[in-house]
């Protein structure tokens, strides 16, 4: 069933749908970010909200009900607490959409709807058999039929579009991300700045990439945020990471990079536009460029691993103890 | 206008309140957390979403509208990411509350509504009369008119029991906080965690008590996201703040307390359960807790701030230099 006959369904058996909840956790939280952040910059009548699976579970939103849409992510498909949160949708009545890269897993069985990633789209597209881009897609289909959303064959076309885009992104960043690799070996600490669509790659780059992966100490700061405390830190010898957005948000980060140049000194800027995002439309691209980041990100840390001689894989924990 | 009069002014404006909009930046953001998370627990029909006052208006939500109330926080009174969220919020005709500390400021004059905080409540209450007390009010009066909401007699009842519990708590953390200074004095980099209702306190903690006051490195982590990422740079030479809640989430904090006591050595637990906040009736004792949280923060920070010789006024950027 592809996106556009999944919606259909579920508006067949579905009056209205009031809200969607994203639910997953870690890496597969970041996922998320971006069709929340669509729904929220797109939608007029269906609320969008961003839970971590326990606390889902734990601090149950009085709203989830029989009129909303629960899509759940777990690349294994053995999250318990993305499991926990199935359960708790569908006795609250609600529709659950799975996302996993395992067929068979717990996480595959536990929805109405059950999505294998990471194949092809329909159109060939590689990169947008991702959960980020699937739900994307699936949130732009149910609004076009819902509140007549005017873009939808733009986000077609950015799906066929996002493998050259984020070729060439990764392909660009080669060089530089060889030289940052070097000047941040040895550092403690490492900030994350970004804002907007891009807010969850933010995250995802401190929690995932830096500390599960490099077991190096990082903070992620909202761009806008940044100037409300957290800049009171930089100096000439703090590191930042800035993701630098290509739309509306733009303005947020350019701000911390103007304030960054002139008080700091050891920082990064990964800039969406200078990387050729811009192949796609300008009404929908905000919504493709997290990928894009995400992928260049992966060349960035990459070259930290090789030059410490710490793989991505290492883990210390990470199922190797009980927790 | 105390919180009902306003809730019955504003329902004789509006037809229906669709939701509702938190606005603020850095710790007045903080302090929006707690309503934000009453509305996500508590109401059926009317949406909540907080947001830092420059990404509101760079990425204004397309539900924003004349069935939209926008909640605006600034002390000062001038917070200029905070007066154009204002400004945005009027012209899509949205109902404006703004809470200020400063009457006769821009923010002040922004609003439908405009509160001057920091006196007390009708009731007397001197910590009931803060924002987080007054908007979470604001919203149990709202939605006991909208969706019959039935605890908001406990709620009130709260506001006249938080100086008692806050004072206590502060009183019963005073020894610990100083040993905790002392064992902190050197660190470079500390990291919160907690979930639930006191996320935001976590995330105060790090932006505000830590970054912005003490220079002092710092990153907040959701304790159930903890195990998807960040706990991998946890070893015995690793610092941790954990504020371990009362309530439904107590059980994702508790988690991340258990596998700190195996794999980690330098950590603190603040306990709210232990704090004595249940005083407060359970029902609506999860809305009170951050407010107890952030006070009994304060002593631990000053303990910090006062061994260092670095005074928590002490600013390098923020009201120095042109940003």
């Amino acid at each position: 069933m592809n996106p556009r006959e999944m919606i259909q369904d579920i508006l067949a058996k579905k009056e209205q749908v009031k809200n969607v909840f994203f639910v997953a956790c870690g890496g597969s939280l970041v996922e998320f970010y971006p069709p929340k952040y669509f729904m929220d910059s797109e939608a007029k009548n269906c609320s969008a909200f961003l839970y971590s699976g326990k606390e889902f579970v734990c601090a149950a939103p009085a709203s989830l009900g029989e009129a909303s849409l629960v899509l759940l992510c777990s690349h294994s498909g053995k999250t318990p607490e993305v499991l926990e949160a199935a359960e708790l949708a569908r006795e609250r009545g609600a529709l659950v959409i799975t996302y996993t890269a395992e067929t068979g897993t717990p996480v595959n069985l536990a929805g109405d709807y059950n999505v294998i990633y990471g194949a092809r789209t329909e159109e060939g597209s590689h990169y947008g058999d991702s959960p980020v881009l699937l739900s994307l897609r699936l949130m732009a289909e149910l609004l076009t039929i819902t509140e007549d959303y005017e873009n939808l064959d733009q986000i077609i076309d950015g799906i066929t579009k996002i493998d050259t885009v984020i070729h060439n992104a990764m392909e660009q960043v080669a060089d530089r991300a060889k030289i940052w690799g070097a000047a941040c070996e040895k550092e403690e600490m490492m900030y994350v700045l970004g804002s907007g669509p891009a807010f969850g790659n933010v995250y995802g780059f401190a929690i995932c990439s830096m500390m599960e992966m490099q077991w190096q100490h990082a903070a992620y700061i909202h761009s806008a945020e940044y100037f409300h405390g957290p800049f009171e830190v930089t100096d000439k010898n703090t590191t930042y990471v800035v993701l630098e957005g290509s739309g509306a948000s733009r303005c947020m980060d350019e701000r911390a990079i103007h304030f960054l140049k002139k008080y700091g000194e050891k920082y990064e800027v990964v800039d969406a536009k200078e990387l050729g995002a811009d192949i796609i439309d300008e009404k929908v691209v905000d919504y493709f460029t997290p990928l894009m980041f995400y992928k260049v990100m992966c060349v960035y840390r990459a070259e930290l691993a090789k030059l410490r001689n710490h793989p991505l894989e290492t883990r210390r924990y990470m199922g190797k103890v009980a927790y």
